[in-house]
């Protein structure tokens, strides 16, 4: 049996903790499976004397993780802090230039560095894997980087954050407010007491930024994805969508068009008949239409510890089973090089079914004059109707609900100006984007 | 850039034709993604006038895939000619003996000897790669021998023969009759003129037996599944299934039970609700349970040419971005000596859900009497009805379907057995397994 592979662990939060103790009790099958043992002989932490129910002893210990990834003696970095910047960054920076490979689960940190990270690995011979970065447990990057070469990839899309399906999923299901659903999730630890970075879709679109460089073979654009969160997102909406026949989801779309890729992140109505509209709570899914191999969907845990800890346990079970110096394989599936430049579509010319929900004073002439501004924008409407459970003979504000045809998002937002200017709106539109996916 | 990676394909149909096709017009991109260039070096094929719309010049023409893989100057030997015996056989062993690599699409010939195939493998340094041979273009292989690393599963099962599933679902959208619908499903091409491997179920047995092996770490025992086809699904218990709640769909299921390993092959009813339900046609879709990573399920286009092609080159690529002699990948998991035995649950002991549907002659304690023969196995009932769409004044035989709860196979058998002694019956009754899959 091949020398035991070393690894370094910088964080023990609930993912290094699991890792840790798996690593510890699965260490006979592993070093069966992988042909060599793998053996944690450094960690970073900061609290050495928090119990995890991991033996630490004869593992070195190191108060930061810059340190470990410099001067311990290993074969994998393994970055479990998270963040973009310090010091996730200079860690897998440093052990990356010793020609150390790199296991992460920090999309964060990819979304801003990782071309860079991937010329680094490239240049000292080191592999840099980040199954666990998105999507948690569901293999896609794998699937992408090595099932999928080859193939000519149109458009990859999906649920990548829980928090704001479970919070979706909950509001649906329980009639309940967005901000009564996101308690709960605060209270279940499945939102951050911060919740901005998922439920603002921030967190969705640091996971497209990767899947779309991978799918297209372009260098990294996070900062230019379209981003829109589920914060404006009301029961109203939802009980809308399920009257037409649709779900709302926060999806990440990757798309290949004319003009460039469209990267957005936005909530989408989904026909409820669609996989992608069932996919409830914090599960993920992620689907791949592609030219060769067809159309690819994959429903799995996107977050926990252990879900987690076993995309990173694959990563580094790769390293284990490849041998020192042997491998071709280029973080974002061609060499840094190689990597074609990002060319932006922009959203304006997004094409795409639309939603939109507006509330007016009632007033004869109303319904005529929306229909007409968007006649007038070219929009092709499926339907335009008055929300049914409202009384007719009532002084409130009605709600109109209209639905487009394929449209531009240029024509949509010329029509809701023209609304707007008209004087008979109450508060603002809502406009939703509507998505087809395969129904399987 | 490496030297080129030189392969040689045995079987230019459908899949050979495609994955030639492929090589050749992407060869640039593929150059670029795998860090060296792959190049068809060798063909073997029947017929040499055949137009396959590949050019195949410079390339060298066997006449046998034995002396293709025995004497060609070749990196890879791509084995798409099918059939558990010779050439298939012959030619993959000398290949591996020759320690060149092997990828197959050919889950026959691994069903029957993938153990012994691995061994030589493992001996003469070549690696076997066969992500085609199960659920086409659905990755699973590359999943459970490598993302799952460390998982203790628990259980697999999906959808793997689209034949089966495309009647299944044309029965339930069209209420036609099954023979109706295998005559469409060859007039589409669906299905082959002798179609009993599939609809028997054959096809999905020698699949699952390579997902048990590399799930659960066990030799493969293909001979050792239970098997039932779905010849005996008649419209009645579509519809019967459909007011009930469920779908009927060929499922292939391997589970870890406290006395071993199930193997099973046969007609499933799965709530309608449940993604596995939803997949319809010729698609398929492979779900995985495990202790770590949790649930995951995939689904895919399960055969044709392309989608096929796809997961052969995802298979010739990881042979390609890998150095010689650099890579420690054992076929099913772990080295082949350090395969588990693998223990059979019988099929006696397996627990479930039933549906069963039972023609009866009309006569007074009937009902009593079937309800009295359950409780007398211990079998308890979910439901007990007379099919609703017949008349009670009928003379004609009458239809009782009863649903139980988890209870025992044996229990089932010999219930039926009893009831079969009372002399009520018309016909043979009709007895279906219910599953319970993961809804997402």
């Amino acid at each position: 049996m091949a020398d035991a592979l070393k690894i370094g662990i910088a964080g023990l939060g609930t993912v290094g903790a699991s890792l840790a103790r798996i690593l510890q009790q699965r260490h006979e099958t592993l070093a069966t499976t992988c042909g060599r043992a793998i053996e944690i002989r450094a960690v970073a932490a900061r609290n050495r004397a928090k119990d995890r129910g991991v033996d630490l002893a004869n593992i070195a210990w190191f108060e930061d993780a810059v340190s470990l990834a410099s001067d311990a003696d290993i074969d994998v970095f393994v970055e479990l802090m998270g963040g973009a910047g310090d010091p996730a960054y200079s860690s897998v920076k440093a052990a990356l230039q010793r020609g150390i490979h790199v296991v992460t689960a920090n999309k964060a940190l990819l979304a801003a560095h990782g071309i860079e990270l991937a010329e680094i690995a490239e240049k000292h011979g080191a592999l840099l894997n980040y199954e666990a970065a998105v999507a948690g447990g569901i293999p896609v990057i794998k699937v992408l980087r090595e099932s999928m070469t080859g193939n000519t990839i149109s458009r990859v899309y999906g649920i990548m954050n829980g928090t704001c399906n479970y919070i979706l999923t909950k509001m649906e299901k329980e009639g309940l407010s967005f901000e009564e659903c996101l308690k709960e999730a605060q209270r279940l630890g499945y939102a951050e007491a911060d919740p901005a970075f998922d439920i603002e879709g921030n967190d969705t679109a640091h996971k497209l930024s990767i899947l779309t460089s991978l799918a297209f073979g372009t260098a990294i654009a996070a900062e230019d994805i379209y981003l829109e969160g589920i914060t404006n997102i009301s029961i109203e909406d939802i009980h809308a969508a399920a009257d037409l026949g649709y779900r709302i989801k926060l999806l990440g779309v990757a798309q290949r068009t004319e003009s460039g890729i469209e990267q957005r992140v936005h909530p989408t109505m989904v026909p409820h008949d669609t996989v992608i509209a069932q996919v409830d709570g914090v599960t993920n899914a992620v689907a791949i239409e592609s030219d060769i191999l067809g159309e690819l969907l994959m429903v799995g845990p996107g977050a926990g510890g252990d879900a987690t800890a076993s995309a990173v346990l694959g990563d580094i079970a790769d390293i284990a089973k490849s041998r020192p110096g042997a491998q071709h394989v280029p973080a974002f599936g061609r060499p840094a090089k190689a990597l074609l430049p990002y060319k932006r579509a922009r959203m304006q010319s997004h094409e795409g079914g639309y939603f939109i929900r507006l509330k007016v004073v009632d007033r004869t002439g109303v319904f005529a004059n929306i229909a007409r501004h968007m006649a007038e924008n070219d929009i092709s409407l499926e339907s335009i109707m008055q929300h049914s459970k409202q009384y007719a003979d009532s002084a409130e504000p009605k709600t109109i609900i209209l639905v487009t045809h394929a449209t531009h998002e240029a024509s949509v937002r010329k029509a809701i100006v023209s609304i707007k200017g008209e004087g008979y709106l109450v508060g603002e539109p809502q406009v939703i984007r509507i998505e087809r996916p395969k129904a399987w």
